[in-house]
This record gives structure tokens, sequence and C-alpha cells, in this order.
């Protein structure tokens, strides 16, 4: 067993496959393709996890995890991020070898892409479906007949369908707010379908946030399924109503460096290189980087949320502790944080370390 | 030349050299000794840069970026970082090979430290001078004495003195109040000293922030300065009043991948991975992530500030721009991200480009 002794990025293995399997089950009870964004793990060995509930497609954000993936096998992947222009070469190298699908938004990048695609290309167009990050309104339909008019003319381009990806379910307030964007979402989504239908008989509709493919439960329209969070979920998804902390894969795990009675405050040698410093808003009205889980006769135990990391500095965390479980830390002590986002914090860990002691190699080592 | 097409780490060696120059010629001309912190760059060949100007002595923040400089040939190194004991074992096996001084704040530290150190190490106590983030309070006389009596038990031990950090001077709200935060920090610190030159008469006071090293010109009482972040300078430093933008020597290049005139935005591929999510707040009271240099007949202009970095997601982000500026940004343009802390952006970076075209490794790549 390896012994822990800096901060280190420990997963559940047993959940981590829960959760790909209950999403897994979903997609298929739904007839959905799974096609999960591997930017949260961004692991080889947890992606085939998912090969071995028959996932055989995925998604990433960059050209770059693209080819890190294609390189360990994957062959149908689709880039979920507004095309590069630039990066135009390394698509058109990468399409030669696997089925590869890009997003446009814009004229610029429709237009690239009929001039000097010199390979098969599978091509979304992005809706923007109320989240206002990207993407093109569902109600632009000038724009969107002018890319489709532009894609039609590039040889090697097949127009795949629509592709949202509705992230203002991150900012809900109740869950019920959730299933409201995603009915929005996959109510213009299919009507853009359905206009299209005929011109383009296998059109798809792509949708992919963590929020609405956990809760909910009506997909009709929908051909595809992208969430990526899931396979962690995090302190926000839990905050959301998403999951609840059973489902929660993953903790930081970081040694206590020093105690400060006068304050209530414990430091932690844990910082903003190992979390992030994504923060959501605690019960006190604070910024939250995330909540604390110490050890009882050995046995888990998440303390109130008033013990909570309170600040972060590059290599320091400062967790503000109540009055009452002050004494449950000492120097020395190890301690696990759930992290508020778990996407950011695995991006800044160079290997996690599995609760059965396995290390498991991300691209980043 | 390397062709940018992807967030990329640029560097102005030039700005950096003279950075490194001026506070070695500052050190010399008070008679300080230079031990700059290696954590902002994290580089084993920005490292030679500062041996040029006679650089032997450095600090880092963990026992694992010590280990990695000390097999870059870095012989003299504090460990500036409350004693993780979990380590102590690797500090011994450090210790054996080269000078190396680590910090205690806590009784138990110190006990760990008596009792287990098997090889001639250094030892300062950490003072919290009103940063109230780590150390023993100068007030604390009970504690110090406690600790104090503790190390003279180790005989590996060597007392070094008093270190602090007086990360306050981040809050300041005037160059005015830096300077009044450094005096009150070092009048407490050369207190201790006098109170202890007795016993121990090469006892010394090491004192670390950059923004007091950069614009503070009396260092009387003081032997070691300890800044890191000058190296690149930032967004907060310009915006504290530490330098100005003409010292600022790193950028986040990024590609433009789409534009939204219904609201003002522009959307670069380069996000939290990138960046990092530190901010302050802009003009307008709003969360900042960057500010935005563009090329103008290939001269660079700073836009005004209303033109920022106003979100990021893990590989999105989203400037604000103003009406104005907005026809200044094409999709597939490289925009430039002044980043608003360069040791978070630098961290994530696995090499950073020179305006030269030259690759520089960091410790991740």
């Amino acid at each position: 067993m390896i012994e822990i002794n800096q901060p280190t990025f420990v997963i559940d293995k047993k959940i981590c496959l829960r959760n790909i399997e209950k999403m897994a089950q979903k997609a298929d009870k739904h007839g959905l393709r799974f096609r999960p964004h591997f930017k949260t793990h961004q692991s080889a060995e947890i992606g085939e996890w998912f090969r071995s509930f028959g996932v055989k497609s995925i998604t990433v954000s960059s050209v770059k995890m693209a080819n890190s993936f294609a390189s360990h096998g994957w062959d149908d992947i689709t880039i979920a991020f507004p095309l590069n222009i630039l990066e135009i070469k390394e698509i058109n190298t990468l399409a030669k070898k696997i089925k590869l699908n890009v997003l446009v938004e814009n004229r610029e990048a429709a237009e690239v892409l009929t001039k000097k695609t010199t390979n098969p290309l599978g091509v979304y167009i992005k809706i923007d479906t109320g989240f206002n990050r990207s993407g093109i309104a569902a109600s632009e339909t000038g724009s969107i007949l002018y890319i489709l008019n532009s894609l039609t003319e590039g040889k090697h381009l097949e127009f795949k369908g629509f592709l949202s990806h509705a992230g203002h379910t991150y900012q809900a307030k109740s869950t019920n707010e959730i299933f409201t964007r995603h009915f929005d979402a996959v109510f213009k989504l299919k009507a853009l379908k359905n206009r299209y239908l005929n011109e383009f008989p296998h059109i798809e509709v792509s949708i992919g946030d963590t929020p609405s493919c956990s809760i909910c439960d009506n997909f009709d329209g929908v051909d595809e399924i992208r969430p990526g969070n899931f396979v962690f979920y995090d302190l926000m998804q839990q905050n959301l109503g998403v999951c609840t902390f059973n489902d929660i894969a993953v903790r930081l795990v970081v040694p206590v460096v020093g105690k400060y009675i006068s304050r209530n405050e414990i430091v932690i040698y844990g910082g903003a290189v190992h979390l992030s410093k994504e923060s959501i808003v605690n019960i006190n009205g604070k910024p939250m980087f995330g909540r604390i889980v110490i050890r009882k006769n050995n046995e888990p135990v998440l303390l109130e949320p008033l013990n909570y990391v309170h600040q972060l500095f590059q290599e320091h965390g400062i967790l503000k502790v109540t009055q009452r479980d002050f004494n449950n830390f000492q120097v020395g002590d190890l301690v696990e944080i759930i992290p508020v986002h778990s996407c950011l914090t695995a991006n800044l860990a160079k290997s996690y370390l599995t609760t059965e002691g396995e290390v498991i190699r991300t691209v980043h080592s």
C-alpha cells in the first residue's frame, strides 16, 4: 500500500464504475449513443473502464486530447470545442487515422473546413440553447443555413447534426430548473432537427451536460449524450442536487501542517496547484473551495459545512473549522477534501491513486 | 520560429533578465543574501538565468520541488513551507546531499525534527508578521522559546533565524500600505533577532514577498530576501502598484475561436486549465481573469480594462470587450492575455516559449 505523505488525488474505483454503469444503462434504455467526455479524467486507463461497458465513441475538448486518446486506440472521437481554425493541419492528420467529428459555429470556421479539409470529417453545428458561452442561437436560422450550405460544398465533410452543451444547468437553483432547461434545450434542438430532416435523413441531436444526463429521464428526439463529470462527480454537482455525497468518487488527500486556535484555522499542504481555485458559495455566504472528510476510528466522517476549505494559495490551503471540530485535526494527520470541480482538480494531478492502492497515470504524467 | 496555434505561455526573456538583475543588484546594494523563490517559474533553465547573476541559494515550496532543483545542481535550498512531518524521510535523504533548510512553526514539527533528523539541517522559525496564513505570531514568545529549546536538543539541527512571508502586502490598498506592512514586519523580526542575538550570534532574518522586495528600500536588520513572482510579475502586481506593465514578462497567447456580437463577447481557446481561476476585481467591480493585448500593425496594444477575460471554463475563456474594440478580434487571431497570477498560470504550462522562439522546459514537462 502506498503511504500518502503529500497531496494525492484518490479515486474510489467502485464508485467510478457504478457511475459509468448507471449512465451506460440509461443511454441504453433510451436508445442513445453514449459518447462520454474524457476531459474529466484524461486517463487512458480510466478510458478502459468505459470500454468494459461497451463505450466505443468518446468526446474530448481539444485536438491535443483527441491525439492522446487516438494513440490509445480510440477511433471515434468528437472534439466538442468551437473549431480552432489554426489547427486545421493537425485535424486533417488525425482525420486520416480515425473517425473524427468537429464543431462549427461560425462562417469563418465553416469556410476553412470547406476549403482545407483533406480527409473525411464529421461536422456538428454547435447550437447555443441558452448557456450563452458559444454556439449559434437556435433562432439564428440565417447563420445556420449559411453554414449548412458552406459545409455541403466541402467534399470531405459530412454534416452530422446539431450539438449543444446546456451548461446553464450548472447555474440552476433547483433540480426543477435543470429539468426546465433540459427540456427547453431539447425542444430547440428537435425543432432544428425536424426542419432539416428531409434534406439530411441521418441528422442527429447530441447533448452534453452532466446535470441533465444524470437526473432527466426524457430524451425524446435526442440521439447522443456526452456527459463527462459524472464519472467522478463533485461538490458542485452535489450542491446542485444532481448526485449525493455517496456518488462522489474522488478526494484530494492532504497532510495537516499547522493549527491556529486563535482563528479556528488549519493549514494543509494542498493549494491552488492541487485543488484549483474553483469555488462555490458556502452556507455562510463565503466562497468555499472544498468540503472536509476526516477519519474517526478509521471510518470517514463528512464534517458539517462550516468546516471547509476557506482559502487557497499556491501550495497552502486554509481550512476554516468550527470550535467543536478544531481538535479533530492534528499536525501530521491526513484529511480528505471533496473538490468543488473534479475536472479541474483531476487536471492538476499527474496521476491518481485508487482506494485499492493502484496508481493510475493521466495524460499529464 | 514556432507557429503558435494553441494556448502558449510566452516569456520575454529580456524582461525576465532585467527583473532578475534589478533584484540581484538591490540585494547586493543592501548586503542581503538573494535566495529567490523558484516556485514561480519551476524551470531548471530559468534557474540558470539566476545563476548568471551570482545566485547560489534558492527557495522552494515543497520537498518535491527541492528534489527537482537539487537534481539540477542547486545545493543550498530552503523549503519555505510549514514542515510536513510526513515527509521527514525524504527530508533526511535530501539533507544528506545538499545544504537544506526547513521551517518550523509548531511544537509537533519541532519535536519530530529533534527526534528524527539524521543529517545536518538548517531550521528557521516561521513568524506570522500579520498575514495570518501560517507561522507563530511574533508576540507568542512562549511558543518560540519552546521550539527554540526543542531545536537545541536536536544534534543535527542548526537554528538559522526567523523567517516571514508578509503576504498581506498583496492585500494592500496603496503602495504606502505596502511600505507600512513591510516596516511593521521587519520591526517585529528585528526585535526577535535582537532578543536572541547573544545566544545565537549568527541568527538571521529572512523575508519574502515580491511587493516589499520590489518597492521598499529599507532592509535594515534583514539578512535575506526570497521574492519569487518578480521574475515574471503579473496583473496582480501591476494592480498593486508594484510593477508597471512593461515589467510583466509573460503572456498567455491564445487563439480566438468565436465572436458573439449580441453580447460583445469573444471566445478563446484558453481556459482554467491554462490561466488558472485566479481573479482580481476589474474597474467595473466584476472579477477579471486577465487583461488583453492585441497586435495592430504587428505592434502590441494593451486594450483598456473594459476589454478583459470575464469568465473561464475548463478550456474556454470568455473575453468581454467594448463595442469599439469588438471588431479588432477575428476568428483565427492570436491574442495575448496578461495573467492575473503568473505563478499559477506558469504552473499549468508544460513548457514556455520565449519571444525569441526558444522552448523552455519546466519540471512539469
